[in-house]
C-alpha cells in the first residue's frame, strides 16, 4: 500500500493492533432489501469496487439497519479502511466507527457527532437548482417529499429547497417524510395531495419517491406535469424509463464513489470534497 | 451462539486463534456487476439476511472474481462462517477457504476440489423436466444456451437436459455457453441459430440468458412459442415480466438460503441436503 502514500492510522490506546488484510469495507447503513432496489447502492459499489480492483484489493459490503446497536466493528476489524454510507444521528456504529483506528471516509456529509472526513455532493445546491426551476416554471404551490429526518443528505435536500422558496416568498411549503424507496413515495404524495389539494408541484429527495409520486399523481387523476411538476433527485437509470422521464438532479455518484475510495485509500485526511449536482431537465417538470 | 447448538471448528494446527466476531461472510464468485444485475444474488441474500437478522448476527457480501487469485480470506478471518456461492473448479480462494478452519458451507455443490458440506437445489431434475416438457410439446431440435463449464450447477442442468434428450433419441444437440447474463444470452441464441437454422427450441440455465434468447428471437423474427419454444431457470421476477412469459425451473433461491445459513450456524457438517426444483408452465414453452 506505501505506493498510495498510505499511512495507517493510529489506533486508540488500548487497542488491539489489527493485522492488513489488504482490502476495503463498505458499510452501508440501510436495510439490505435497499441494497437492491436503490440504484445509488450498485452505482455506489460498482465504481467504488473499480477503483478497488484495479489495484488488486478486495471489497466487502455490509448493511447495518438504521436502528441496529451498532455491533459491527467487529466483522470490519480486517480492513484496511472503511467507506460509511448514510450514516444517521446518533448512529452507534458510526460513532464506534470513527473512533475505532480504522481508517473511515463517510459518503455524504456524516451527522455532527460523528467524526470522519467525507466527500459529499452539494445536496443544497442541487435542491436550490430544483426550486428555482419549479418557480420559473410558474409554480406556486410546492411540497415537498424528504428522506430520513436523521440522516444529513436529506436535511441538505430539505434545507436548500425550502429556503429558495422561502425567499421567493413562498413560507408555507408541506413537507411529507419517506425512506428514500418508492412506496414511501407513493404514500408521501398521497398525503400531500390531501394536506394540499391545490398543490402543482412536487420535489422528492430520490428518484425512487418521485416515481412513487408519479404513480400516486396517476392514480389520483392529476397529469404530469400539466397539473403537478415533479422533479426527483440522482438521476438514475429509473429517471429516464419513468413516464414522463423524470426532470431531476444529478448526483455523480460514480465519481463520488472513485473519488472517496481514492481518499481513504491515500490516508488523506484534511479535504472533505463536495461534487457539483446539476438539474437535468426532462418531462415531468 | 450456543443457543444455536454452534461448535466452532477447530483451526488447523499452527493457525492463529480467531476471534468471534458474531457474523457470516458471504463469499460471491462472480463479478460485482452481476451481484446487481441477477436477481439470484438479490433474493439469496434477502433471505439469509433476514435469517441472520432475526439472531441479531451481521452479514457481510464479497464479491470474487472468477479469475482472482484468492487472497480473499484474510478479510473473511473475522467471520463465524462462510456461505460460499458460486465456486468454480480450481477456484484458489475456495480451495483456501475449505482449509481455512472457518465453518464453510456452500450454496450449490461445490466443484470436486473444493471440500465443503453443501446445500443445492436438484439441477439435473430440473432440467430433465424441462427437456421433457419440450419432447412432450413435440419439439425435435433442440438447443442449450449452458452456464459456465467450470460452474458444477451449470454442469448439472446441461448433462440433466442432454442425458433426458438423449434418452429420447436425441443425440444431436447443440450447445452454446453463456456467463448467466443477459447479453451472452442473446449472443448464444445468436450462435445456435447460424448454426442450427432449424431449432424449434432451446433450454437456457437462466431467466436471463433466456430473456437474452427472447430478444434474439425477436431480431430474427422467430415466433415464441410458435416457431421457436424457450425455457429459462430460475423463476426470478423477470420470468413472469418477459414478453411472452417465460416457462423456467423454479429454484427455491429463499429457502435455500434459509437452509443453509441456518446449516452453517448450527454446524451441522454431515448433512448436503438438496431441495426440489420444478418446472413452471407459462407462456414461452
Amino acid at each position: 500500500m506505501s505506493r498510495l502514500g498510505y499511512v495507517r492510522h493510529r489506533a486508540p490506546r488500548g487497542a488491539p493492533a489489527r493485522r492488513a488484510a489488504g482490502g476495503v469495507a463498505v458499510v452501508v447503513c440501510d436495510h439490505l432489501h435497499r441494497l437492491f432496489s436503490d440504484p445509488y447502492y450498485a452505482r455506489f459499489l460498482s465504481a467504488s469496487g473499480d477503483v478497488l480492483a484495479e489495484l488488486g484489493l478486495p471489497m466487502m459490503v455490509m448493511t447495518v439497519p438504521p436502528a441496529d446497536p451498532g455491533t459491527l466493528p467487529a466483522l470490519a476489524a480486517g480492513a484496511d479502511g472503511v467507506l460509511l454510507i448514510a450514516a444517521r444521528k446518533q448512529h452507534p456504529l458510526a460513532i464506534t466507527l470513527s473512533t475505532s483506528g480504522i481508517p473511515v471516509r463517510g459518503i455524504g456529509r456524516p451527522p455532527d457527532d460523528v467524526k470522519v472526513p467525507y466527500a459529499d455532493v452539494d445536496n443544497r445546491d442541487g435542491a436550490r437548482q430544483a426550486a428555482e426551476h419549479l418557480l420559473l416554471g410558474g409554480r406556486r404551490s410546492i411540497g415537498v417529499i424528504a428522506g430520513p429526518p436523521t440522516l444529513p443528505a436529506a436535511q441538505d435536500r430539505l434545507e436548500g429547497f425550502v429556503t429558495t422558496l422561502r425567499q421567493a416568498g413562498m413560507s408555507d411549503v408541506p413537507v411529507a417524510y419517506g425512506d428514500f424507496g418508492l412506496p414511501s413515495g407513493t404514500h408521501a404524495m398521497q398525503w400531500l395531495l390531501r394536506r394540499s389539494p391545490g398543490l402543482d408541484a412536487v420535489f422528492a429527495a430520490s428518484d425512487l419517491m418521485a416515481a412513487g409520486a408519479l404513480n400516486a399523481l396517476a392514480r389520483a387523476g392529476r397529469r404530469v406535469p400539466d397539473d403537478v411538476a415533479v422533479i426527483g433527485f440522482d438521476d438514475s437509470p429509473l429517471a429516464r424509463r419513468a413516464v414522463p422521464a423524470l426532470t431531476t438532479v444529478r448526483q455523480p455518484v460514480e465519481e463520488l464513489a472513485m473519488l472517496a475510495t481514492r481518499l481513504l485509500l491515500s490516508g488523506t485526511v484534511s479535504v472533505n470534497p463536495i461534487l457539483p449536482a446539476e438539474l437535468v431537465v426532462r418531462d415531468s417538470a
